[in-house]
């Protein structure tokens, strides 16, 4: 029999690169997304196709909301910021964007857990990657080999020895254009993600914001079009991705 | 200026004692519960009488629908056991009733870091407890010390030494009867907590279910009526506390 693997889901690059990982590794896919109050909700959207084009055994999107709490960009009325230079401000420990939503990784692996160990499944995926990522503390390693002990002391299946949880972080050690070299071996259609945290209500992606520059710049390495819908021209560093 | 702490309130005994413990500890507390598809939901009025009671900063009842992944007596269809004998099934990894909500305290944990990290608050109280428990895994002290662990890892104030959290247990080391001793103490109003897994709508607790029969042996080796409504006799060995 295959074994089991929750994956989480958000629908942007990272996350559907994952998908097709697990997939490629066999894995009977549960695929796991959040309406967390998230300005860009229409990532749902994107996750629910992804969902279906990778033929996952079942998609749940659990309704969680975090703008009870505040506290980011994500979520509450703080602006999103725009056009900022990535290299000037290297991601770490000082420099973390309003863009973090605090204990978001937690709070998603906790309900990862909590379906697995339903499901009788010891693997949960997540595309947190230390590289490129934001300066968020909850995707570096060291978190998730936290996590991962608390998992096996708190779940039933962890105390009575019937497996041992492990998180998959296969894209943690990658640069923006490995993943997406990844995802393209694996077949992920891009155009079908949505990476944006601030996109235009029926238009498409900032362009500006970080996740868009991160993602146009690897893009733009890679000589080829970011298949996103842009909202308006996107930042100047990506000319192969304008229309 | 005051310290905050995040307590999490179920509207149960427990839960009731620890937010007593922290008012007393002179902590502004942040009431946290959950609304997550238990089929005791009437504990959430319980939760609000309490946060009510005790004066909190601000309570808010999270909607988290765990029936969406299933696997637990209390979210299921499973029925919830009555009148076991839980002197001859002692509690351990042998034996975890199908009560137990697959990683639930990990995801309420999580859920408190989130708002904690937000608020600047470096306290995160909970009623676990390790003696009298049915046999749950995320109720151990080895849990506990590996999520405060995690939660130092997972947020910014962790990586900034903004602080350290702090995972507060203090009923993890009491018995039942001492649990309740302290929350007299300190002015808990138990005819206000429900414990109850399976209540009769509208009647009250059932006083057969593991949390019911735990609860009632308690009191009655204090001598003291149980003040919850019980929809009919409660289990035989707790004359005291039937009407």
């Amino acid at each position: 029999m295959r074994q089991k693997a929750v994956v989480l889901l958000s629908g942007g690059l990272d996350s559907a690169t994952v998908l097709a990982w697990a997939v490629k590794r066999n894995f009977a896919v549960y695929a796991l997304s959040f309406d967390y109050g998230q300005r860009h909700r229409v990532e749902l959207t994107a996750a629910a196709e992804l969902a279906a084009a990778f033929q996952v055994q079942k998609h749940v999107t659990l309704t969680l909301d975090l703008r009870q709490f505040g506290g980011s960009a994500l979520t509450d009325q703080i602006p999103v910021p725009k056009d900022r230079n990535l290299n000037e401000s290297p991601a770490g420990a000082q420099s973390i964007p309003v863009t973090y939503v605090p204990a978001r990784n937690t709070v998603f692996l906790s309900c990862a857990l909590a379906w697995a160990e339903g499901l009788n499944c010891f693997h949960i995926c997540i595309g947190v990657n230390a590289v490129d990522y934001s300066g968020y503390p909850d995707c570096r390693p060291e978190f998730i080999a936290a996590f991962e002990q608390t998992a096996n002391l708190a779940t039933k299946a962890g105390v009575q020895n019937l497996g041992k949880f492990s998180i998959h972080t296969p894209l943690i050690s990658l640069t923006k254009v490995e993943i997406i070299r990844l995802g393209l071996s694996l077949g992920v259609d891009y155009s079908k993600t949505v990476s944006c945290y601030d996109p235009v209500p029926g238009a498409g992606a900032c362009g500006h914001c970080d996740a868009c520059q991160l993602r146009l710049a690897a893009f733009n390495s890679l000589g080829i079009a970011d298949p996103t819908r842009y909202a308006r021209n996107p930042a100047g560093n990506s000319t192969l991705a304008e229309p």
